[in-house]
């Protein structure tokens, strides 16, 4: 131990080379004299990855947007500021509130539903926090990344700081979401896998991205940012169940914020921090697949593929809420006509939701019979549909006995065969082949509101709710987007 | 893409259940139901980790320490203390303090050789930045993380908030180096050579565990701050080499306070965060020791084996560097008496400083020709004779010449043979076995107020500094620590 045998003082003198960065010129940064012998040559050198994505991210407009991604963008925004509003009184943000107000900065941006306001770092951490509780905020299923989290709860604490556009606001969420997205996928799912929590672990990228675009870095500082976002990787899966998921999009938000504060003011890193044989991809996933990130850059976009959730559970029971939905509003059903209901299902859905007597609103969450249950009882499946009222509804207890799921060989994940069997002897059969919020049959922007509105009632009253939505929609044609912010404060 | 297949799903659903924290007690968090199905059961169960280290930091007392230990802490502060003074009229402080001001807290804590306050977690990350930037802090060798940044910069902050005593002040500091350093052991060397700039992935839970200790945290409260820790892992190799290096053991510090200050309200997060399936070590590494981290609490000490750098560069000039300067100060050699300096050295001191001509100081760094000859004229290896004026000394310049090294089998990498050949004939001979500045020959109390001083002067005043070094060496009778932070700002 006391002497320091070969691998320590190669070590040690790695870690030596201080802030090169300082006097010599950027491109000699990323090649350090004493790393490099122990490293073996690769047989292809990886593109300029961080460079590439720094230099699509800085030159980008508005303009070049697609209409289409432009309104998936808009939708993106408008489902995640329902979600932050819905969670903003929920006990996990009342803790973080309380724990961060004694160390807080300036009262630069405020928080959803709540009227307390914090520096932007923080308040981008606490929004975050709140947007993520329900599990209900945006997916992008590729990667399961919820995007919007660290991305707008970023730039909209900022423009509350600083004067943005909606349009420039849009653009910088667009770029924030591709950002995440194209990293995530290029080290999902071995990354995943692994343990980490993507929406995390990439999203502290999303975030830089769209935090530097509005502070408009150059190419180099972006650069920086990238990689001091690289540096400030966070969550694990294990901390699912804990208060500990929503922290990790909460402060993916500010991590990203950090990183592209200091690189305005040209605190440097390695300008191959994405790629780099010690750099983040390699150091956190065994798999990497760069052309996810370098092509197609400005003409494909993983921001028009997001996903809103209708229904506040995992998606395994989306498709038998939907068709108990359907059923009941194109029949009119009520409970006491029912004798039974019958479903044809993949295993997974007994596997991971087989919980038949629910007793709080969370296991209903766990719940096929409580699912299919209440949602033909209130047509909905939202979070109040999943509160400890609704799972202790006589009415909804009731009928869930009388659910009978069939895991049936040819049915698959994605879809359900729902047989609502009467005391009349009807039998209502429903197949859903895609349920309501994929990719395939996109939520409305009508549903989009109902969820919204749900969420925000007992928050906001009406007239705000219908304020911050219409922000919301308009956000191209809005002059300043720290309104948007400014508008879903508690009165 | 648009049908999630049976992976999407089962990930969806795993992603979901909320907070179950919230209203379940805490032993039923760390099992998932969803997660479950998945996971295939391990041969043994580790012990669990984190339970076990949290009950050994909250209950650990000051009047535990053996003598070693507390003189050690003791010498750790002092260490560190000099170099985040020495550090703090860097570019890569500036920097950072022009970036982060308009976003600060509270002026809660001090930064050392400057004037402005910031609050405790922005003050943490800049004197943690301030005490890495030469590289000259202290070595915990067997991991190479550099032990006090993370955790002296976030308790000191935080003791200039509340009233902490210097007894309780070292206990934390010391308890705080044996998490980071236990949990380095435990995946230490795989999870290095992976990429992770290990004193930023480890030193969270240093900085977590210190804060913790002196927030007086519960056991279940310290489990989350590990918990919260866990989930921020800071700092990649590739970083090495600009300022981002700097920033790791500086965001470690800032991000521990976060987990601790959150856990302190009842945040929660898992129970098993460092040893669960996909917590910390599985995630971040392809070795877990976990006797490492659980075994020998409270009777070994890795706080006791911390080690100091004399000399301002790699370790592997350490040997070289010393037997110059000791035959230097035994001869009362000037560099005009010197014809030649013959140097039997191990490959690595080739390898990795075989630069003749450096330009600039920071080059010098990586020249064993610099190195000597500047030992032989100066006397030091200090900041100082690594500096621009440094290496352009025509007298430095006219030596290095002279010095040969030749690689020699049989001379390990800890040791030197040097033969200082003057020009009236004589031959001057040194053999070093063990460098000053190693667990063998660590340095003398007085070797680091020489250190403290040549790193402090022209910063603060010379009362000042001898009161700061004053304060650290009576650390343990100290009424409040938070003095040791004020006495070392800049006038």
């Amino acid at each position: 131990m006391s002497t320091p045998d070969r691998r320590t003082i190669l070590r040690a003198a790695a870690a030596l080379p201080l802030a090169a960065a300082i006097s010599r010129p950027a491109s000699a940064q990323s090649a350090p004299p004493a790393a490099a012998p122990a490293a073996p040559a690769p047989v292809q050198a990886p593109p300029e990855v961080t460079k590439i994505l720094a230099h699509y991210i800085v030159n980008a407009k508005y303009e070049d947007l697609p209409a289409k991604v432009r309104k998936e963008g808009t939708r993106t925004l408008l489902n995640w500021v329902g979600v932050a509003i819905g969670g903003s009184h929920h006990e996990t943000v009342d803790i973080a509130v309380s724990a961060l107000a004694p160390f807080s900065g300036p009262a630069q941006a405020s928080l959803f539903g709540r009227h307390e306001r914090f520096d932007i770092m923080n308040a981008a951490f606490l929004n975050g926090v709140s947007s993520h509780i329900f599990d209900y905020d945006d997916t992008h299923l590729k990667t399961i990344i919820h995007p919007a989290g660290p991305v707008a709860s970023a730039i909209l604490a900022l423009s509350e700081m600083q004067p943005v556009t909606g349009k420039d606001f849009l653009n910088a969420l667009v770029l924030g979401v591709e950002t995440e997205c194209r990293i995530g996928n290029a080290v999902y799912p071995n990354h995943y896998d692994a343990g980490w929590h993507i929406t995390g672990t990439a999203g502290v990228f999303g975030s830089a991205a769209a935090v530097g675009k509005l502070l408009k870095l150059t190419e180099q500082q972006m650069i920086w940012a990238l990689g001091l976002a690289a540096s400030q990787p966070v969550g694990l899966r294990e901390s699912f169940g804990s208060m500990n998921k929503s922290f990790n999009p909460g402060r993916a938000a500010s991590n990203g914020i950090f990183a592209a504060l200091l690189a305005a003011k040209n605190y440097t890193s390695s300008d191959g921090m994405i790629e780099a044989k010690r750099g983040w991809a390699n150091t956190i996933s065994t798999k990497q697949d760069y052309r996810e990130i370098t092509e197609g850059l400005g003409t494909r976009y993983e921001a028009a593929l997001n996903t809103y959730k209708p229904f506040a559970c995992g998606i395994v029971m989306h498709p038998a809420i939907d068709a108990a939905i359907q059923l009941r509003d194109e029949n009119k059903l009520t409970a006491d006509q029912i004798e039974r209901v019958e479903l044809k299902v993949h295993p997974l859905v007994i596997e991971l939701t087989g919980k038949k007597t629910p007793r709080e609103g969370l296991e209903g969450k766990f719940s096929i019979y409580h699912a299919v249950a209440v949602a033909l009882v209130e047509g909905a499946g939202g979070e109040k549909q999943f509160s400890n009222r609704a799972v202790t509804d006589p009415v909804v207890v009731a009928l869930r006995s009388k659910v009978m799921p069939v895991v049936t060989p040819g049915v698959d994940a994605a879809q359900v065969d729902m047989t609502v069997v009467l005391k009349d002897g009807r039998r209502l059969e429903k197949h859903i082949e895609h349920a309501i919020g994929s990719v395939d049959v996109p939520m409305s922007d009508q549903a989009l509101e109902k969820k919204f509105s749900d969420l925000a009632e007992g928050i906001l009253p009406a007239p705000a709710i219908r304020r911050v939505m219409d922000l919301c929609w308009n956000v191209e044609t809005v002059g300043n987007a720290g309104d948007i912010a400014r508008s879903g404060v508690a009165a």
